[in-house]
């Protein structure tokens, strides 16, 4: 028996990502976002989602570029923080630690800690109610050498992802592989 | 130490979402994605991704809306093969032994079998390149009660969503709690 929960935002699994800009001074800022995901395969392309209020919506907009770092588990606190302060009043990487990397593809910083990071160059924006959805064009996707499997892919076990649990908000982690994708659905013919 | 994989559609985590919709003939389809997200809290939307070429691509435009499934780890086979085969060529539905559940608020099946489906009705369309994004207003969120926790919430483990890691192609499950969002940020001030 299903129950209705009305229209609102739920749906399994929302990522957890950290989007690194620049401000009109130069000051790298990072927030962590939970609304986007992957929206073309050529030009690859992926969509974040903000309000206007967000310190970071004038920055892509008068940088036309913004990153996406992915938090691993070890550093959720510091991926939730991003998400609870605005970069109008703190400066998160100061105040984390963290090290802002100037990218040299696009005009926003990444996280140099976190293990895989998108540099993406704005190509569009479409106002959705309340939310703002930024297109950026992915330049490139640089992951850290450690988190790669023996095939020299990236291990989404060791890149070690968050998924947000919307309505109960909570962070969880990836769990053991399910099936190799087009391959276990052969079977219905 | 980042290696550089060049532009392409390559993060964690990105979703596996069954998208039903029904053809000319009234005849239900369903497909498998992983490329969209929630891209507006109010209106609340979700945005999906198709080729022009997709069987669905034509449904949701003549019928104005589609549906979200989300497939759980026991489906994992069935969403795949959702995903394999065109619409064109096989009923996925009768093929995998799945119930095609007629929307009662927008003109679109759903999977009565998977935990939690979510209907929308198309409010956008947009070219990005080989992809087409569809802009859909959530009109209701349906979550079987048996994949709820004690205090009437979805609980993630339960409804058990597979997330796709992409370049290895594998299909993964949900990890275990890593914190609680908006709070363990609170450290850093």
């Amino acid at each position: 028996m299903k129950k209705s929960f009305g229209p609102q935002t739920l749906i399994f699994p929302t990522p957890v990502w950290c989007v690194g800009s620049y401000d009109k001074e130069g000051k790298p800022n990072i927030m962590t976002i939970a609304w986007g995901g992957i929206c073309c395969s050529t030009p690859p392309c992926l969509t974040i989602s903000l309000r206007k209020t967000r310190y970071t919506y004038e920055n892509i907009l008068e940088r036309g570029a913004y990153t996406v770092s992915v938090p691993p588990e070890k550093y959720a606190a510091e991926a939730d923080y991003f998400g609870i302060v605005s970069g109008r009043d703190e400066n998160k990487f100061q105040k984390t630690g963290l090290t802002p990397t100037r990218s040299k593809l696009v005009d926003a910083p990444y996280v140099e800690e976190f293990h895989m990071v998108l540099e993406c160059k704005l190509l569009h924006h479409y106002e959705i109610g309340i939310h703002t959805q930024f297109i950026g064009e992915i330049m490139d996707v640089k992951v850290d050498e450690s988190v790669l499997d023996e095939d020299g892919k990236p291990a989404i076990l060791l890149v070690s992802p968050l998924v947000y649990e919307t309505k109960s908000h909570f962070y969880h982690g990836i769990g053991g592989q399910i099936g190799k994708a087009f391959d276990i659905g052969r079977k219905f013919g």
